[in-house]
């Protein structure tokens, strides 16, 4: 048996390690957090080291004959299927689209793997299908292949969706936590928090006055507005999993510089603000799909601003902090009230399966 | 709700006509015949209309900037996870390598989706992780980008894998069923049905005297051997779900020529005919991951079958039928005992989750 010649080969597999820890996987080993990082760090990233991997970015950056490509992939598993603002399908473009974006490519194609599940609906499948189909559209990509499997009835979860992405690369420049310099200015798109409270008020059966809606958009039309202007941006993120705080932290830590946010300049919506209160969520923490933070020189935030503003996926962009070189590769947020604290990757797992 | 909002946009997409037949996804609409061909047809292709989806075959060609490039994608949900010659990572590498092969492309760079079942064992990835370092290693491609999704106790089967990959395309002439050729002669690179009656073995309890271990490998070396010796290769495929006889139905309805084949000119060893009688299953429906049928002009066939038997993944190698471009675009299989017959696409659904 294979299975045997494997596990006698295990002494070559040198990242045994974080397991250890946990003798099975939690799910918050999926939820963009300080255990998805251990997963990552311990055993992918030792298993399959290469640059690419190694640069902890959206996606791989290529060179192919000369042709620069950034390279990426999501699965999406999100429940319930259908949410205010957007369904697995939109999601299924978005979120690659968007991680395309975040190194500065061109989103171009997209592959589509689904995983469906015995008994899902054919018309649940068509909605989604279409869904995907006009999400594709608006953000200009082509789904150029594509593979169906079936799973037996009670093995999985009416459907799960992997794409992966090819986009064009415009630049020299690395743009990666890599790239992040002292004196960076940090902007951020939008108001955050809508995708994980839509998706969670939808899943805890409650309702607003005001209904909350995703914030799911492709960012690759907005992010290439700023490229195309000369604007010299250093790092994007879309703060999705983990939301914006894990984001941040991840970069602080790449990086390794300290990264000072405002808490105050972080726009948040009073109906976001209210439903993360009653669920016991703090916005940092909760996923966005339609927004992204940038980090550019000081010399050129003002203008990004004025740009990303005059976008309709940038309207209420805002300029969040700055980065620093003194001090530790932490986050140090200053809160409403003036006090400063530190602020850590979400640890555990909060909103399960939100994308 | 934009769950409704796409109810009232379900207008504008026009192929809601293959599930009306099927109210619900069957396990058949994932076992490479008929039923998932329909699927394929009537409701993936016209949703996402363009010219490489529309070419039907194992990836996308792609010319960016001037480079040209395969793209492909497959998810992998086999169960049981370990099977005699391999496991999902194995067949995770090695599936998305053969298909940028049967596009022609030298293999470089993949992608990896994971969506873990919460409860895996840690021991259990590790192996799974270790597979996949070794496979990717013996067909020279790295994997340089990857996520990780973990779904709830019962919403998953341990483990589903999905992989893309990205291949550097060697040569002008299109390699597809639209450059297949009236007298083209059609070769196969080994014995057919290991694959899946090493898994079907694995899942009934059965053993035999020979034990069958799976044919899964990396066929890109011998491909691009065939290729770099000036063979005029007209199309190509791996026979995995749906069996040789599924794949040589697919390229004879997509090539609109008639295909013909010699029943006892394919290799199937002795076990896994014995198996294939106690399961009763034909052994031109069992799926593969190791093998290809190669349509090249009658003029390179003796050079290609001895190219093919030089090479560790060809040794059985042998010339199964031809192209002719009179009749209907069906395979007609001349059968041991002397009598044709017209061989069609699997139907049904006779071995789920084989890959």
């Amino acid at each position: 048996m294979t299975s045997e010649k494997n596990g006698a080969g295990a002494a070559g597999f040198h990242c045994p390690v974080p397991f250890s820890r946990y003798p099975s996987v939690m799910l918050a080993h999926g939820g963009g957090g300080r255990l998805m990082h251990q997963l990552i760090e311990e055993m992918f990233l030792p298993a399959f080291s290469n640059p690419s991997l190694e640069a902890r970015h959206d996606g791989a950056c290529l060179d192919i004959a000369g042709t620069r490509l950034a390279f990426t992939t999501d699965s999406y598993v999100v429940r319930p299927l259908f949410f205010p603002g957007g369904d697995i399908g939109t999601l299924a473009i978005n979120g690659t689209v968007n991680d395309l974006a975040m190194c500065g490519a061109q989103p171009l194609y997209l592959s589509a793997g689904f995983i469906l599940e015995e008994g899902l609906p054919a018309d649940t499948l068509g909605r989604i299908i279409l869904s995907m189909q006009q999400a594709a559209r608006e953000a200009g990509v082509l789904l150029v292949t594509g593979d169906t499997k079936v799973v037996d009835r009670g093995k999985g979860d009416g459907i799960y969706i992997n794409t992966a992405g090819i986009g064009a690369l415009r630049r020299e420049l690395a743009i990666g936590p890599s790239s992040v310099r002292p004196d960076d200015v940090i902007l951020l798109s939008g108001d955050i928090g809508r995708h994980g409270m839509a998706v969670m008020a939808v899943r805890e059966g409650l309702s607003f006055e005001t209904m909350i809606e995703s914030d799911c958009a492709p960012l690759s039309a907005l992010v290439l507005a700023l490229l195309d202007a000369g604007i010299e941006v250093h790092c994007m993120r879309d703060p999705t999993r983990g939301g914006l705080a894990s984001t941040l932290v991840e970069i602080a830590e790449s990086s390794g510089m300290q990264i000072r946010i405002d808490e105050a300049a972080v726009p948040i919506r009073p109906e976001v603000q209210a439903a993360c209160e009653i669920l016991g969520f703090d916005p940092l923490y909760v996923a966005n799909e339609g927004r992204f933070v940038a980090f550019i020189p000081a010399r050129d935030a003002e203008r990004a601003l004025a740009l990303m503003r005059s976008h309709p996926q940038g309207q209420q962009a805002s300029r969040i902090g700055s980065v620093a070189d003194v001090g530790p590769a932490v986050v140090v947020m200053r809160s409403r009230i003036g006090g400063t604290r530190i602020v850590d990757m979400l640890s555990g797992e909060q909103l399960p399966r939100i994308c």
